[in-house]
């Protein structure tokens, strides 16, 4: 039997703007990466979401992001790595404060954005984000992209690591992703998607662009909260995933 | 024998700026009330901060406050009780983050500024307030004035509470501060501002500005953090306190 | 022949976050306040609306508000009347840049949220208000609750002020708006508030609630901007004023 | 005679954070850059800066920067030309309606920190913030890094523009400063910093670290504003200027 966990970003509304389709996402994922206010997210709908996940049963993670809520954490900054620690540990603590509040237990942590990127290829970076989620809570399952830096740091520390892949992108040889500028980045077709990361998970394989096959560990996939593809698109993985004997299992769990 | 804890607001320093003498501060206080990012402080003022409170053996202490760094949160916000709740578990998850990853335990809680007054005088603000520290971490310490709601209503929840005291300033009959737009505010005598807090500790009483003495607790009291004087002040009240066998005292050892 | 004004609210976008009907609503509006940047809008919203604004040939105001994104400058703030004229300056300036940049003129200034509502009934925050808008540029048109302190203000140091009604809001004997904390406040009924405003421009009265017919000055009506039935009661409001006699026309056209 | 323009970044004070000694400084300067509200500065500050700065008659540039208060605009973002462009917009406008309530005319604009640095070199961000100065008042003068790619992305557009030279940094053979992080970099001597300006302004030359002389334009020479060796440099700088009969003088006065 095969396993893999389920992860969207949550909780990404702001104040009086509303963003993604939280409620109806939370049936579909196992693991849910809550925005810390940041890049997103507001002490209220951190909260909530918070809340909702819990009810739902879904593994909570932080999303901590660059401090740039106009570019949605998606630009990237030139931080130090001494910088990042202490971003990553300030939002770390105050969505567990929620979790805890709560009554329920952080399970991971997952960089947003350009943060995740960054830390997927500069090592200093990588080792920065592990260490601060490693001091904060041992027992924190980082997430990172398959075969990236961030990673490797977390294993190194000791932490229990997350790899993460992704359905509807493209892979280069190297195991990165194909930037979006690219062309061939995307996989529009939700049964490509699928497809993917099927053998991503039984194969332990991807088909780089243009290229041959290459090694990928899925631990966790990557799905859309907004817009109503995106709950299409949850429904039809979940389904594929079940009727390949794919269980879809919080990570928390089995890892 | 007396006791009394003395506290002072610290880390509010804020990425390029720099406010208040912490290092040697730190030398006279037993609780550190740390700013949380909100009204003052940053990540890396947090953790340096953190760091040097528990090197000198220091109570460690939230300092949340309002969302108004241009007004340092000293400006009345109209937020629901709701609203309280979310920003006071944002930011002592926050802080407790850094402690933690530092290896110390939060110790206490103290609002801030506005959000300090409004909940003394405002019940249903005072009872979010207390559910948020509550809900957090049960045994925290919640400061408030003296005499409070603040205070009243972490008694209520079930908290150990910390009555607080000022030295500097006269009270009313009714046990509130005098405000500081009216006149005689302010003792501006640094033996008078001792010699009100010795009586505070040891007769718990106080006398009302223009009126008779009234009854007041005195867990810990206050002193500022910058500027020279406040230096003085802090080496002066120390010197007297021992000298009246006032022990100086953490909070979280004797309440 | 009647005239009025219809205003409303745009711009309040932010970075990743989309909020209101912008492109729709220009076409039944003759002027649109501005979010500036402090409680909604982002320098990229801005000047996007602002050339949208321009290609309607619709009166372009600034709608300066109090820094509190999270609040959508909603929640009132203790600021005093010098740190009002300070913001008021700032986000007038920053909003006129683009309008000038993209070829056009500012026509107005109206306050938002708590801001507006302060300054109906402060006469202090009033003045600095209106000093704010005079000191940039006496030919901006001051925009405020008809009778209020505001438009007191402005025409006390010499500017233009347009009298602002509301058509699903029922008034106070004393011409406040009735609080919507209390019963009564809204006005539900299309027709209903479709006629108030009608009377309002031709017979220059509006019934108070559970009271008699008091004056009031309809220069402009604000209209909401979000939602498809705010769309729907545009288009009505616009038909009805049509078969009334009453113009519809850019303020800075009849004032 | 030769002349050059002075100028010092100033307005960076932030509510209750005070940074810089702008009263002393101002009285050596010929022209100030006033920071925005994006990387430091506040209305408050932004206002009382102005006012000193006319009163002193000293020439006003908006210092535009990133939106990285924390960061006080030091570290490089991933901005979009497009983004620049309304961020430089928005900014100087905000400044602009102070400088204008206050009876003056703003003369200049140079961006600040990573941005001018990335500026310097980057042809499409250079053209960017080019376009935001002309678009917004085509009389501004630019400043930029003598040599660089925004002073040519200045005049390509048709605006003034001033080549800016520093008396405490060494140049590479390519005309860019040597990066702080390399050895050689600053230099310590004040008389070699301001006979490096001297000849700068009489010869048009300077020295390559490790190198030939290179050309160079200097119109204007920045200087530091914070600190008392800061001051002390200000009057030294001045004194043998004057003595080398190099006139110093608002840009905006001969250039």
């Amino acid at each position: 039997m095969y396993v893999i966990d389920i992860n969207c970003d949550m909780g990404e509304s702001f104040g009086n703007y509303q963003l993604g389709a939280d409620t109806e996402v939370l049936k579909y994922v196992t693991s849910a990466n809550i925005a810390c206010g940041f890049h997103a997210g507001d002490p209220a709908t951190m909260k909530k979401t918070v809340r909702m996940a819990l009810d739902e049963n879904v593994g909570i993670g932080a999303h901590p992001g660059f401090q740039d809520l106009v570019g949605f954490g998606r630009r990237e900054m030139q931080v130090s790595p001494e910088e990042a620690y202490d971003l990553i540990v300030y939002q770390i603590g105050a969505l567990e404060a929620f979790v805890r509040s709560e009554g329920g237990r952080l399970q991971h942590v997952k960089p947003h954005g350009a943060l995740f990127n960054m830390a997927a290829v500069d090592s200093m970076l990588a080792r920065a984000v592990a260490e601060a989620v490693y001091n904060v809570d041992a027992e924190l399952i980082l997430f990172g992209l398959s075969g990236s830096e961030l990673v490797k740091a977390g294993e190194e520390i000791g932490l229990r690591t997350a790899s993460e892949v992704f359905s509807d992108r493209t892979y280069q040889q190297d195991g990165s992703l194909t930037s979006r500028r690219k062309p061939g980045a995307l996989i529009e077709n939700p049964d490509e998607a699928i497809a993917q990361v099927v053998r991503m998970v039984k194969d332990q394989k991807v088909k780089a662009l243009n290229g041959p096959d290459i090694d990928i560990c899925a631990h966790t996939v990557c799905i859309h909260g907004d817009g109503e593809s995106a709950l299409r698109f949850a429904e039809q993985i979940t389904k594929t995933l079940n009727q390949e004997n794919i269980e879809i299992k919080r990570i928390g769990d089995f890892l």
